[in-house]
């Protein structure tokens, strides 16, 4: 990077908040997958104004722009795999407003979405989107992906809940977008544009959150299905009954192995597949739930179902969910997430074509579990990457997945998003008139191409598709 | 029309569905507004590759077209101001798969919405979107105008509802949208992007919805209030009790006297403001909500609180609500109804700000309604626009309703949307970066700017500022 530019970006945020000895920059070469590109520059920004400043100075040199927040994406978005300037939103972490009477919420980018639940939920509102990081992911950064979780069945993803928008354009024009309010039809909405566009149209820098009110109460329930279909099976019943859990998890006797040898608490592991569901709303409405699912589920077959009652409870029949990651994690130097979405009813069908990948992929330690309730699925494969031939092993993997995915109805990704991981199956999904549309929204309002640029598959088309070019 | 265009246009639909005689036309020359403009020719498709064929054609030539449903907009959306082609979806209007294991529909654009509740409702299943035109609009229509209802205070508007799209864009390329998941962040949402686009981007042949269970209980209540802040606090307080009801209306004094005028049914017309109040859910949820808002209300200081049990009560308390239409209608020739919203806490300021334009504009009749759970609210007035002067005394009234809403947080259009009628305040609300980045994404997806042109100002901008050209 140029001395001048460099000098430039200090006189804006300040020399204490440009990074460029090579140990900080490696810092922020990566997220939570093993993509890995180290940035010319880090920056650190702390005002809406800085951020325009920056962006004007990058769009007039052509210098990519990678906005990053917590940096614990599972999908490679935050990776600025074209160097450049890694522009960390960290700084603006300020809950600027919780209204009550309105039910919203205004927050800059870098609020951790745990803080955000923590501070409304102290005064008995309620922020759903759950993603698994949620301790350590920001905001701005579960908006650029448009970030789920368990609850999302029943309450919806991050888009749900983003009234509005500030966002900085990449020519550094500051763009209000939405309303106070849930209804607004007032032109294009580019709100929900914005959301899960990876930063690849514009660098949010203040959000308008929907809240909704706390529930009253909650419980959990724990079903053993000793076949996989029976446990498909109570997934629909449960649906027919009338019933829409907050969270309705799927655990698969490979993954239920994995989590019983690491925490030894005795978990069913002669189960093909553990359901938990969690029901939520007014008391005496969650008891008449608890109810419906039990009885769907045993009348699914299943072989105990097991219900919590008291928070510690629920906390323990959760707690195998909640050590998937850490005991995967073990496995291996490496554990990559898949995250596709089938409709919910292909899930035993998908679970059942999963097995052939197994066996195909011998001695790649392999598990699967998710969200069965909106059918967003997450196979998860750990990796040594310095062995030969791995890292082209689970590309193979990971494009026989999204096939799989796709040929039973479903989409390439429910809620890690595209990044660099899977923009070589965009396509696949979204066809080529879609993939020109969005090379044509993203060339309208990011000419230059400085923005998040390699990602989803924007801008590296065909000759003649290709979108402003990254200054690199 | 030139003979060749209206020869080509017949051998792609059939002769009996290109309408080009004078009396024909005249019928597809306005909505539910006072706008009016005579298409060139109306024509009928029937499939996709129908639609498609009719847009390459129109975009090879230049000739604007207008897609239209039932006609029962209220912004203009449908009126085809620069004349060309009206393209009317109603012969489209097959239900074409109701998913109940996936909780999916999936129809074509001219399904009238009235139709599909009823059928999904049929197998327990919900479609929660009510506008006040449900009997008669379509679902093309309602996604066109992200239309929304009474119900959307609790269960969201259009847009939540709207899974993917097959849309045909203008060059006939055929793009479909989203997926048949709750959950998908694969590339940019189109499929948002597109609802509430008001017919300027795409037109809709296909959409996939989604459904929720069918709630097992509804109980209604009527609050009266002798003072406008007593309902508005009663308000604040339903909604600090934790109770988010299906629908949350209010019906200002002026409107319950006309209303009254009308039914001669003793409607309480001495009391500023009446809340008519739906809660749903588990029996034994609805018992308990309906207890915490009768009490919210009585401790807002309600005069009087009723609650309706059965489903015969019920339709009495909303006999009121839904006479309101044709009570205002009969007033005078031309109903003209608004549709702002602001913070719902705003809502009582709004109504009293409001008082000030009716001792302005004397001699227009004006009421007041709307939904005060998510403060959308429907300002009507009653005109003759035969009267000299009256048209511009409406527009003047309409800009100082924008201005009013503006000034208090709050946004244009809750759920009509902007078409014609508030094309000139747009602006106001998004800004010039708003309004340029919306006028980049139009001239992207359709350059020669032949799809519904004149609509939102997007092609009526400064110098420099225009799209395509409507080719007229």
């Amino acid at each position: 990077m140029r001395a001048e530019v460099l000098a430039e970006l200090r006189a804006i945020v300040g020399p204490q908040y440009v990074l460029d000895r090579l140990e900080d920059r490696i810092c922020y070469s990566t997220d939570a997958t093993w993509e890995r590109a180290v940035p010319d520059v880090v920056v650190l920004p702390e005002t809406t104004e800085q951020v325009s400043r920056i962006l004007r100075l990058a769009n007039r040199e052509g210098i990519p722009v990678t906005p990053r927040g917590a940096g614990t994406g599972l999908s490679g978005g935050a990776v600025p795999v074209r160097g450049g300037i890694v522009l960390s939103l960290t700084r603006m972490n300020r809950i600027l407003e919780i209204d009550r009477r309105n039910l919203l919420a205004v927050v800059q980018p870098g609020v951790v979405t745990g803080d955000l639940q923590q501070a409304v939920e102290a005064v008995g509102l309620f922020y759903p989107p759950d993603p698994a990081s949620l301790r350590v992911s920001t905001i701005g950064g579960n908006i650029a992906e448009n970030a789920g979780g368990p609850r999302c069945f029943k309450y919806g993803v991050t888009r749900d809940y983003v009234l509005g928008l500030e966002v900085v354009l990449a020519t550094g024009e500051v763009l209000r977008t939405g309303a106070r309010t849930v209804k607004s039809v007032t032109g294009y909405d580019l709100t929900r544009l914005l959301v899960g566009s990876e930063g690849t149209l514009g660098v949010v820098t203040e959000a308008t959150l929907r809240l909704i009110p706390k529930p009253e109460h909650q419980a959990t329930l724990m079903a053993v299905f000793s076949r996989l279909e029976e446990a498909g099976e109570a997934v629909s019943r449960i649906v027919a009954a009338g019933v829409v859990p907050a969270s309705l998890e799927i655990i698969d006797q490979t993954a239920l192995k994995v989590v019983e040898e690491f925490l030894q608490i005795g978990l069913p592991t002669e189960a093909e597949a553990v359901l938990l569901i969690s029901v939520d709303g007014w008391r005496e409405a969650v008891a008449r739930q608890v109810e419906r699912v039990a009885g769907a589920c045993r009348e699914a077959g299943a072989a105990a179902v097991e219900v919590a009652r008291t928070p510690e409870e629920e906390a323990e029949l959760w707690r195998a969910r909640r050590s998937l990651n850490p005991a995967v994690t073990r496995l291996g130097p490496v554990k990559v997430g898949e995250d596709v979405a089938v409709p919910p009813a292909q899930v035993p069908e998908f679970l059942r074509r999963f097995q052939y990948l197994r066996q195909k992929y011998t001695g790649l330690p392999m598990v699967v579990y998710g969200h069965a309730g909106d059918g967003n699925l997450h196979p998860n494969v750990v990796v040594d990457p310095r062995r030969p031939g791995e890292r082209e092993r689970v590309e193979a993997w990971l494009a026989e997945l999204a096939r799989l995915a796709l040929d039973l109805g479903g989409t390439l990704s429910g809620e890690h998003g595209i990044g660099t991981l899977k923009a070589p199956f965009l396509e696949w999904e979204v066809g080529p008139v879609g993939l020109q549309v969005m090379r044509a929204i993203k060339r309208a309002l990011d000419p230059r191409g400085i923005l998040n640029p390699g990602k989803m598959g924007l801008d590296e088309g065909p000759a003649g598709e290709v979108a402003g070019g990254g200054g690199t």
